[in-house]
């Protein structure tokens, strides 16, 4: 692997082999990649975040790396410096994998062709967020020991969510039955998945995952009513009490309490909303682990027998 | 001891085994709290902060932990996210304490009751600041080696600090005399504590610790004049000259040089403000170690002869 | 050494044995500063910077070093607290060494007169910034194996240049030609180097070292045409092919692209931009080094012989 930037890029067999590798970090597997002289990664966060980039944080100390912590606000940013000068400037002083989060989307992307070291993509405008999308692929590994064949309904503001996209290229690549459902407004028709109605569907569902309702990426402040909304669109008590009996709410958080979700669901049972915060240390170890350990080669190291084990077949 | 919240919560006994551990701490203790695993401690200031951050940092940092630095400002508080998940979310990517600081009193305090890791209050509004008091304990423990007794003037500011409240509690559970002195306005009459004329003290007292006015926290712009506050109620040369041969001077800073003390004054050999944000890296390893290490029990370890000596009997 | 804040306090072997000793650190040599106790830098960057920040981030934790990074923007400078006694507080609490960017000219000399411990100069407003000139010099060196009858021409925003002052000192001491270019407006008749035509000059430069508009120190918005800037003063393609043969292109970045320099030149063969980036951490490695290992007698360890050979001789 060059560089962690779209769920498009991967092939099942390479998913499963990430997820198997989350997993084994999350049962105390340990890793220094910093053995023989300090390695260095920066974060370059040009957006707020708190889960993404504290659990990056903690997932290089962890692997004994040195974190470059990029603030924007005190840097040469100020300046007028461009994100790919600045990229270049980082990966000069020594940076060997840079994250970066950028409200542009398809910048990381195109980043990661002009520099040397890897780039990870930890969210780019309203285009992907993969290493969400990785810890969410291993919540509901966890829970059900298999992704085919689950039905997961995506629920809320599918247009502007990076994670809707991401999770959707790759839960399709691993044979899930994905579905959205949101307003017309926040339908995106260019993703080949089905819209359904939250109340015919939640039903059926393994996983309803909610997206956050991402207002600052709305072009015009959507004059959408936050008090109707969850109970036309959201996840209420009601709805929640018709879910299968072994079916999961997972959210990428931050949530917005008693809009997307009912405030007294965000701990419940089901909720594997502190759950996923938790996995996305050791999705992001596995992520770094596999750009900056030796090489792996997934075709070796996954054989037939693991692929049909992860699978749940 | 499971959090750090408020000095009201011990007894002399306790307080004496902190002092006490300070002091190990001063002479030289080392103590290494990642020696198996990688532990991080979050520190979250949703105020700012130099000494008091910037010191448990250090802490923090001497004795092995991994330091995640939560920047309020370039994170999702920005998207709306309350104190309590985002308080949450650090401790579910694995911070085995939380350092708060918080412009709303008693919000510490709340947070303590709700989370599993262990909480140190590091100043909420005009509540408490319990590490800073730890910190003014041991100076004056090893300026006298005892507290019983003292006579210490507090003056300035008290109604909106937190540092006032903090070493009231704790000072009076130690026997010391605590005086109060503040223009009318700045008096807390909730506290059981006499107010005294400036003048007519400074000859008796052993300290005198002056308080920052807090002017980040008065209601209306407060119209009282700078210019003749320290006349009528501040540290002037004239006043310093009447203290006792032995009696110190303290503040908490940052100091509004000439308005709380004169200029002249902040460093003179009286003065311990620089020395107490030396001991404050002591008073604050001291705390994380009573949060991080393996249980102590005070009862144990403070021995009748122990309490007898640091209590300068 | 006791403080790094002037280029000018050097002598020709001082600044040639610091050259070698940023070599040693390129070619691989590790020290380890906190081999029996953690120790700690602060760096205090009250101005915003990207390179300067980060390589002395890098350079201090190969070196062992515990980093403090003091945010202006969190800490009590917004209660008014000044840079002495924030300096001093960084200092009370255990930073071994400052170092200390700052929009006023001269501070950090006033700075290092008042403080016990070694402060650094990352940039003093239009003063200073002497570790940039270390690491251009030892740009140059690397090139040319020597500094002595090099012609190098310093081109642009000179008067508002902490860069063109620290190099001009320091290269004049080390024997090289110094010769500025810059539009009327922007000389400094303070400086005892001859204004030269860029298109005259150009031919016979070694080195082309171009500055940075530093239009946030410009007094009045200038009304110089950001346009027609670059055909008039900076280096075009044209100019470029004029240049000798081995004549290498310099800039302290960041660079504004097409203003002062044609956006294809930046990364072009000549280019050594994002090569003094990366020597940017080796050359503040030397300094600390100097500060906090142990003293090293200059005239002790440079031995004639090595005099002559650093100096081309």
């Amino acid at each position: 692997m060059k560089n962690f930037v779209s769920m498009k890029s991967f092939k099942d067999f390479e998913l499963l082999a990430l997820i198997k590798e989350v997993d084994q970090f999350f049962n105390g597997q340990s890793v220094n990649l910093s053995k023989d002289r300090k390695r260095f990664v920066a974060n370059l966060f040009y957006e707020p975040s708190t889960r993404t980039k504290m659990s990056f944080e903690v997932a290089e100390k962890k692997m004994g790396l040195e974190v470059l912590d990029f603030h924007v606000d005190q840097s040469s940013v100020q300046k007028g410096e461009t994100v790919s000068d600045t990229a270049k400037t980082l990966a000069a002083i020594g940076a060997e994998a840079l994250v970066i989060r950028h409200p542009e989307q398809n910048i990381v992307q195109s980043l990661a062709t002009q520099l040397d070291v890897p780039v990870i993509n930890a969210g780019d405008g309203k285009g992907e967020h993969p290493t969400q999308s990785l810890l969410d692929l291993y919540t509901i590994y966890r829970e059900f020991g298999r992704l085919t064949g689950l039905n997961i309904l995506i629920v809320g503001d599918i247009i502007h969510s990076r994670v809707a996209r991401s999770n959707a290229y790759a839960l399709k690549t691993l044979g899930a039955n994905v579905m959205f459902s949101a307003k017309a407004q926040w339908q995106d028709s260019s993703l080949p998945f089905p819209y359904v109605d939250l109340d015919q569907a939640i039903e059926q569902c393994d996983v309803v995952m909610l997206l956050r309702i991402q207002l600052e990426r709305h072009q015009e402040k959507d004059s959408f009513a936050v008090e109707s909304y969850l109970d036309q669109y959201g996840l209420t008590e009601a709805r929640e009490q018709r879910m299968k009996q072994d079916a999961i709410i997972m959210h990428p958080a931050p949530v917005n309490r008693d809009v997307e979700i009912a405030d007294s669901l965000v701990e419940c049972p089901r909720s594997r909303i502190f759950k996923q915060m938790e996995y996305g240390v050791y999705a992001r170890m596995a992520v770094l682990n596999n750009l900056l350990a030796e090489e792996t080669d997934y075709s070796d190291t996954i054989t037939e027998k693991l692929y049909a084990h992860v699978n749940g077949i």
